[in-house]
């Protein structure tokens, strides 16, 4: 069943050609990859083997850059609050901000680009109530109410590619220059952009696979005063704006942005931020140019008969591959970081492209490879983590990052990178074109929808932020669980309905989140799709603050669904009576310690026919409730765990009343999973853990026996008919 | 300097005349009293005591109640919340309400008195689309949208005395007759109030006070089709609403009242609730005309050479002692329960009365009088804890209540509260009339402001809410420590500013209730005029979530003064570099460990300059800043404990930067304080705890001393000029 080679990425360096044969033998590497900051040798180029080559069209060309500073990339910023104590009030809006990266664009008319706000009441303050000194870089209010708080929002110049500087301070560059970003939109770059890929294309023959990391906007990353990051957002349009793409969209849209619109009260609309129509009408305009140039550099790599692969980060603003033009692209690969099951699914579901790769962690870099410490740990957790969702939709490549010299020198961590690949080839040969068994469809429900397939409640990639892991903790789990997956957003559900295969809505989140979902909840046509659409069966999921606006003494508006509400304060005079936890209740079968996070306080269940299955601290964290034929669920917070994994599946089964088919396909241990795949009559039963487990395994039938795993073990078994 | 008679009043009943004349020497008792239940024998009424009666104005009258059932008393009520699954929807709107205590009015056209409403949109619907079925108790909507939610806000007639039904379902009364409330608005009501008060006052030669126990309208306390208590608010105007009250209202005012206005989406405008100008215009129309009505009852009483005295509780709504009318009544005393320091001030406080009383606890009954229960520890707890606001501001009187046959059979209980009694009136003796030192002037800031002082956070009188007892500790706190307490609503700040005397504002409550304040804060005077007063020296503490309504890209509008500001998911992307603690502050010096009760999660310094005192769990649960020449101070929360306190009186004094007059009359032990009293040269050292300490004394001057206090121990010292 095992193939030995295919389907791994290695990175290699200069002067290192016997090693990088030898690991390219052990691991089975079919392509190699250069990094920032490392080249392929000619000898290593020659190998049998694809080479990849990183590619930056927006940066890395200051030659071109220095020529044509006014095509440098823009950045509408907001100044510090700032409080009036007299008439007269200095702002100094570059205050806080990093000068090595940006500078205010006093090339177009101040007074027609920045906007300066009273804070206090909202209100925008009549430019001829205000100037700018151009040297100090101050804004003075001439009229100010006193005690007022005032902000400027400012149009700036962006010096440096936020990716080289990050790389550059982190790693201590010292005076390499610094990579000016320059505009695809403006004449001079959308030329150089094109006739310097074209040159750079015949130039490098050996190169099989262009890599494009990326195309060209940034998500938002601004450093502040000291060289430390301010802001960052790994969606942000920040990067997209400039006077030329002000302009176009008022041309195309027939209405002018304000810079409130883009600046929105200092958040930047945030991913966490509800989406206005003046902002989404703006990712539009980005997403469509964007994708309109990339079909153009798409189309010029075609023509040298090279693959075209995008990096889904760093400059990856307006490509985004659930984008509703990323088709239109032609890109032939995704490649991106796999930090998890719910990052491996994100990279491996994008449609439209020929191939996916994952690059696996841990990145090969000293903070990981130093003596005494042992890499195989990181490498085993990534593993397992990604292992089961690679079991629900496998990536078609996987790949490793860094200095291959260093993960040279720890050789048990080359023996287990070798039975990770070779572990990868043989579950993808079995399962790449086999539709998983799934119990289950599950449709995630927030104000972005399919765009952001597998990325809510995310800021910055692959960090962890206290306020988000216990709505990550949804997605994880269910990125490798025996469900099928969708995204939708209110206006699916309101222009569509919900579609017909869907058994379970998830709605997650904290109160006013584009997660949770804020005023969106006052929108009738959406409340009473849902519950229609549950009181005729279907099963409703309310994660944390789940459909949360109050309005006509609800919080949760579909609370009556839920059968819960939170109490804000306002009706501590109303009784809560139900607080009585039943005795036993299927989704909590199989727990031992309830862990919601970082939970919801103060929920109460409103009927005396809620089903309370956790509650402390004077407050439900888990219960049930009827809803004509369908249910709803409430959970105060699921961070990802082997048994909250558990508990989201069993919930997601009783809301969609098919406990009875709980036990198919089915692990009773929460740290062993079962994969069937029916179209070739296989299974497998998975242990996610690093230690042994035993579990009965539940067939198709549901009949079960019980197995014994060793760690990490999975044991591939053919079924017949009855299966 | 003791007193062994005077200022007690006890609790008597029938067939104890001895045991009362044995206890009467023993605690000084000079006044007796029945209660509900007790009534007092003749030889006892002729003993050398002041003779109080309870009198019901509005209920234990159903010889009269019977014949003007017409005349009953009226509420407002909600039924649950509906949702419709087709174009009908029958309401059975008195679903979960208890049918012994009301019924429907039916009498009044229930077109024009009642309202359903739409929940999901709000809008009121049409009564064309409605009627009412009243054999079967139903409202049937027969143009219902379906999916959306409805509720019926309906007139009923309360058919039974809160307290009595309360009492009357505790004690299980069985068949005793159920107390038909009466509404003094009513032609025969008001005439019969005053006709039986009359006669029972020529009745009643003995009687030396009456005991009005209450006036006309309860605190809405509503049971459930149980029995059971479904709704109460010690502040409700429920019970006060009647046809004839809302058109009197309309003609008073010059507009109509809405269910709505009443109702209030099922909130019932519970203090909890930032109050509607319909809600105020509402409560002065009450408030004047019961306070007219008492006026009225009061001058008889005094026509018969007896005084007046008010309950605080039960039927007192609109006769709030310190609502803007109340002096009028021409109230003689008010007497209230005393448990804790909080409770002790609100009724000691209370201006335009001859004199106040404090019943102290525990209540003579079984539930703590029975065999193996020792009484002494609640009645030490009770007076440990009132004993630090009576040092402020002291009762006229102290009494207990129940019966005194109980307490009579714990010898060590009668002893204790001998010393009590004894050690009240030393304390009376020396300090009725003299003011005490205080540092400071509090004014505590929220949307009531006067009307509800000491009376903050409570929901039903003397209850534990979880949802509180973080914020009430706040007055726990100040009602026994050396600082003047003033209390301001958002409008005194609005229309008058900050009084001159005042040194710091205090702002404590969750978001959106009336004790923060919501969507007041959008005021832009309330905010410009805070902000000046502070930059100028002012003092600003905000525990919980102060100032509190998102706009602008602020949570907390007087983030700025704070320092501070509390994450709602919007500004993730923005990093929070501020979370470095200092290493030593003067609000901290003598904490030992923080307990900031529910405390508030997610806040955020948003300057370097803000002192980070406590950060934990990702969050600043303590700080303070500097703002021009004055300071703010954040706290989480504020549960009530000596150290607390002592936290609290720290973060006053460095908010009003006057920490170099902290150590001035105080004592270093947070379990002991000094109350000095300029006056007549004295000063006492209190031990508030039940074991020994030992503290050091700082005297006015600053100079110090070291003392050791016996358990609960209280050292009163003479001082000469240079104290």
């Amino acid at each position: 069943m095992q193939q030995n080679k295919g389907r791994v990425t290695l990175p290699s360096q200069q002067n290192f050609l016997e090693e990088t044969k030898e690991l390219m033998e052990r691991w089975g590497a079919d392509a190699l990859r250069d990094s920032d900051g490392t080249k392929l040798d000619e000898e290593i180029k020659q190998l049998n083997a694809k080479v990849y080559t990183t590619y930056f069209v927006a940066r890395s060309h200051n030659e071109f850059a220095e020529k044509h500073l006014e095509e440098m990339q823009q950045l509408y910023l907001m100044s510090k609050f700032n409080t009036a104590t007299g008439n007269e009030l200095t702002i100094a809006f570059l205050d806080g901000y990093f000068e090595e990266q940006v500078e205010a664009d006093y090339i177009h008319d101040v007074k027609k680009w920045w906007e300066v706000i009273d804070r206090t009441t909202g209100e925008v303050v009549d430019p001829v109530k205000w100037q700018v000194d151009k040297v100090q870089n101050v804004l003075i209010i001439t009229d100010a109410i006193p005690w007022h708080e005032y902000t400027v929002s400012f149009l700036a110049y962006m010096k440096w590619d936020p990716t080289q500087m990050y790389n550059h301070i982190t790693n201590d560059w010292g005076d390499k220059p610094h990579e000016i970003p320059f505009d695809v939109r403006q004449p001079h770059s959308n030329q150089f952009v094109k006739n310097y890929l074209q040159k750079w294309l015949k130039g490098n023959p050996d190169t099989d696979v262009v890599r494009f990391t990326t195309f060209f906007y940034h998500f938002t990353l601004i450093f502040n005063n000291l060289g430390e990051e301010k802001f960052v957002d790994w969606f942000g349009y920040g990067a997209s704006v400039s006077v030329a793409a002000l302009e176009a969209f008022a041309e195309e849209k027939g209405y002018r942005l304000r810079p409130e619109d883009i600046v929105d009260q200092g958040y930047y609309n945030s991913t966490f931020r509800t989406p206005t129509k003046a902002y989404l009408d703006y990712m539009d305009f980005i997403q469509k140019f964007t994708v309109s140039e990339i079909k153009s550099l798409v189309e010029e790599v075609h023509g040298h008969d090279k693959e075209a692969m995008m990096f889904l980060g760093d400059n990856w603003i307006g490509a985004e591959p659930y984008g509703k033009y990323f088709k239109d692209t032609g890109i032939d690969a995704v490649v991106g970081s796999v930090g998890d099951g719910t990052t491996l699914r994100m990279i491996a579901d994008i449609p439209h492209v020929k191939y996916t790769e994952g690059r696996f962690l841990p990145y090969f870099f000293p903070d990981t490879f130093y003596d005494g410490n042992d890499p195989v740990l990181e490498a085993k957790e990534n593993w397992l983590t990604a292992r089961r969702a690679l079991m629900r939709k496998p990536l078609d490549r996987i790949g490793y990052g860094g200095y291959l010299s260093l993960a040279y020198k720890f050789p048990s961590f080359v023996d287990y990178v070798g039975k990770i690949t070779n572990e990868f080839r043989s579950i993808y040969e079995l399962i790449h074109e086999v539709k998983p068994y799934s119990g289950l469809k599950v449709a995630v429900l927030n104000a972005w929808g399919r765009l952001r397939t597998w990325q809510t409640h995310m800021v910055a990639h692959g960090k962890y932020y206290k306020q988000t892991y216990s709505y990550q903790g949804v997605l994880e789990a269910l990125s490798g669980s025996a469900t099928d997956v969708t995204f939708l957003s209110f206006d699916d559900v309101i222009k569509s309905g919900i579609p017909d295969d869907v058994d379970v809505l998830i709605n997650a989140g904290d109160a006013s989140t584009a997660f949770s979902g804020g005023e969106c909840w006052l929108d009738e046509t959406l409340t009473s799709t849902i519950r229609e659409w549950v009181y005729n069966g279907g099963g409703f999921i309310g994660i944390g603050e789940p459909t949360a606006f109050h309005h006509q003494g609800r919080f949760f508006q579909l609370a009556d669904v839920l059968g819960v509400d939170k109490e804000l304060g306002f009706s501590l005079s109303t009784n809560k009576h139900f607080t009585e936890t039943v005795d036993a209740h299927f989704i909590s079968e199989n727990i031992t310690s309830y862990d919601f996070g970082e939970s919801t306080d103060n929920v109460y269940a409103l009927r005396e026919d809620a089903e309370v299955i956790e509650y402390s601290n004077g407050s439900i964290h888990l219960s049930s409730s009827s809803y004509g034929k369908g249910r709803g669920v409430y959970m105060a917070g699921l961070p990802y765990s082997h048994e909250n994994t558990d508990l989201l599946m069993r919930s997601l089964y009783y809301a969609a009343n098919k406990e009875k088919q709980f036990n198919v396909w089915h692990a009773s241990n929460p740290y062993c999973e079962v994969h069937a795949y029916p179209d070739i009559k296989k299974y497998t039963v998975v242990n996610n853990s690093a230690e042994k487990q035993v579990t009965h395994v539940y067939l198709g039938t549901g009949i079960s026996y019980e197995v014994a795993l060793e760690p990490c073990e999975m044991k591939w078994e053919d079924y017949a008919n009855e299966g």
